[in-house]
């Protein structure tokens, strides 16, 4: 179905073919459907989609035409969808919607959904807490298979998810039963003895990142979260941790490339907004890197005695920039994943001292031979490949130094990615290399 | 628990307190546990664990283990353990095993086992088929809910996810059915009113990152592989889309820091593996680099004329390159996750060139205005300014166009990453600086 022809039908006011269209696609490509036509004609085709059907299309709109739409709705219209969202949907949605919608929506849902809502949009940003929903199964111990079933029959259609159902004693969270072991078990027989005991779970601040860590180990479905009295208040469920696993992957990406992280897609962005995201490490970077070229004018006799040398000044930064970033990535990347930690800082700076042992000795052979061999000139190929050696290993232990620091700190150690450490290494390379250069011509400076 | 004590009561002959200690932890965790004790060790604890367990236990270890403990099973050890192994973490295993031990798994197999394992075997690496299981529930479409929930109870059991039904039709899918609708729904109500027939699935040979992407896009707990005939094969869980996704990411962040990819984690690899994934991209890089430096010493006169332009090639440098790797990073990411596509490509290069004007202005200006004060020499000022717009620009296309046509011609655009860029950008730039300064202090070259 293409948007021309889907547009004309509305203009025809062919609904019901219009509506047939709508409710044949997934939820997923309806929204992606809907964010393609003008904002009248999305409103118009909105209201033709089925009731159940509406809150999960609505979920996956972007903010922009969810704003729209929350606009356009009637006080009932807006009743009806907020009555059908998820909770953590709902959440998702009010973080972006500006204030007047939000009263509007606050204004429009049930007291005690209210309160949660507003218990949900108090948690930290990037908490377990803050990406929860308070939507779960919970089940007593008491219960037969039979029973738990019915209970499920009951009230599971209005739970995010019923895969995972939560065994609580006054709140507190004694075990866990999965569908699967309900479905496959005898109706008579007891949650007690299906239920796991031993719990994997989180709290309402945990790091959002450390949760996403825990699905991903543990291959769950679900995950509970618990406040500071072990008290379940909510669950985290695979699709959000997934989410999460991305938007913290593409944010250190962009830091390690010297970019502020940025939630919106490439063609979302504005080109002002890039600008901004870009200029400030740029403008950081740009005046450190003078500092290199103040000492450089400090070897000017150097390089009026020996011009040969500028030439070489581009391969040994380059060099230097990309040995270490090499290593600052790999660093970086197992920090994320949690395999690397600080208290291995000396395990991690002996293997990239060795490492960069080999890799230097090959780099400076290389090299110091094809300028043997192109000048005719023992001295500086002497200089170029010592230099060289110093330099892959200066940077390999810079890249792999800075970013475990950062961490031990609590500053994000893609922070301390390639970028910021070229410009560092770059310092060290002239320097060594100039002062190499010196002595072995022994030009007085 | 620790490890010391843990190896004590084994010494004790403790094996009953062992065998609870065992059973208190998750399979991960027990995995993880026994990893930690040498293999003689490992293997009696492993006999300690129950049968239900053992296999997942087994699934979780790293190939290493796997191995010394297949190789110590007894025959029927080894058959009880592929009894309960899942197809897919079968294959897993098989495909890290040395050969002699394949063989001998491969004898234990029941042959029906064997021949679907042979199959999955074939099907090329990073396909979906190569990370699929064969272990689904097909419902019929004739069926009642009762019906249904009484065949999984008989089957369910054994099947590595029953959370998403496959209703099948003579091998073919026509519809799917989610344990959740199954479990909402009255007794009798038919199969045929609860299917959803608008599929999302894949081919046995859809490329793996498509299927993760499919994952995310629209939360699914597994997505269903179809042959080249439309019947069903086999299905991916979304535990196996998830690993995929870190891979790949994996991946791409390890070719934009000009390396080769490298599944292991940082301390699995040895010295050497590291060093050998390091030293290709270094080699290249630094002989390209030595382009950059023959040029400059083309320009001898114009630095000998005026050596305080020789201090400025570093920032040149550094910026050019790092407002190029903004550029690529931000292409490949899209690229990666399906946001960018090649026939975008001049969409892109207009956004990148008008954020290179607003940044490289910005840039241009601070740094031009800081040279004037610090030196009082206006043509140096205009020289690097110029240089920083004109190198800025060129960058950013660079950036974002190497990319795209690496995409194009089904490179992976993250090879075209960073450091290659910079390289790049490195002789634009000085070509650029030196010309303009020629021009400027009319220098005869």
């Amino acid at each position: 179905m293409n948007k021309e022809e889907f547009i004309q039908l509305l203009q025809d006011k062919k609904y019901k073919t219009a509506q047939n269209i709508l409710s044949e696609m997934n939820d997923m490509d309806t929204a992606a459907f809907l964010e393609e036509l003008d904002a009248k004609e999305c409103a118009l085709a909105f209201r033709l989609i089925s009731k159940e059907k509406a809150a999960n299309v609505f979920s996956c709109m972007s903010s922009k035409m969810q704003t729209y739409l929350v606009d356009m709705f009637s006080e009932t219209e807006l009743k009806e969808l907020l009555d059908d969202l998820y909770m953590d949907d709902t959440v998702d949605m009010l973080e972006d919607l500006p204030a007047n919608l939000v009263t509007r929506i606050l204004k429009n849902l049930d007291s005690n959904k209210r309160s949660t809502i507003n218990k949900l949009l108090k948690y930290p940003e990037d908490s377990a807490g803050s990406i929860m929903t308070t939507e779960y199964v919970t089940l007593k111990k008491t219960m037969t298979v039979k029973q738990a079933m019915n209970h499920i029959k009951d009230i599971g259609i209005h739970k995010e998810t019923i895969y995972t159902c939560y065994v609580t004693e006054s709140k507190k969270l004694i075990g866990i039963v999965t569908a699967k072991s309900l479905m496959t078990s005898d109706d008579d027989e007891n949650i007690t003895n299906l239920m796991n005991t031993n719990i994997i779970s989180v709290h309402t601040h945990t790091d959002q990142e450390q949760v996403a860590h825990l699905f991903r180990k543990y291959d769950l479905i679900a995950m509970p979260v618990l406040d500071s009295d072990g008290c379940l208040v909510g669950i985290v469920t695979f699709d959000d941790a997934m989410d999460v696993m991305v938007d913290e992957t593409n944010e250190d990406i962009s830091r390690m490339a010297a970019m502020e992280p940025n939630e919106k897609t490439y063609f979302e962005t504005t080109v002002w907004q890039q600008a901004k995201h870009r200029i400030l490490w740029l403008l950081v970077l740009m005046f450190s890197a003078t500092i290199t070229g103040s000492i450089i004018t400090r070897y000017e006799n150097a390089f009026s005695a020996v011009p040969l040398l500028v030439s070489f000044i581009p391969m040994l930064m380059d060099t230097g920039g990309n040995c270490g970033s090499q290593s600052s990535t790999l660093i970086i990347r197992g920090l994320a994943l949690g395999e690397i930690h600080f208290k291995e800082i000396f395990k991690v700076m002996f293997k990239e001292f060795r490492i960069s042992l080999v890799v230097g000795f090959i780099l400076a052979a290389a090299n110091g031979l094809r300028i043997f061999i192109q000048y005719q000139n023992f001295n500086i190929a002497i200089v170029v490949a010592l230099s060289l050696m110093v330099v892959v290993i200066v940077a390999k232990l810079i890249g792999c130094i800075l970013p475990l620091f950062a961490n031990k700190i609590g500053v994000d150690p893609a922070i301390m990615a390639s970028p910021l450490i070229t410009t560092i290494v770059d310092t060290c390379s002239i320097l060594v290399y100039f002062n190499i250069a010196v002595h072995v011509f022994n030009i007085v400076v």
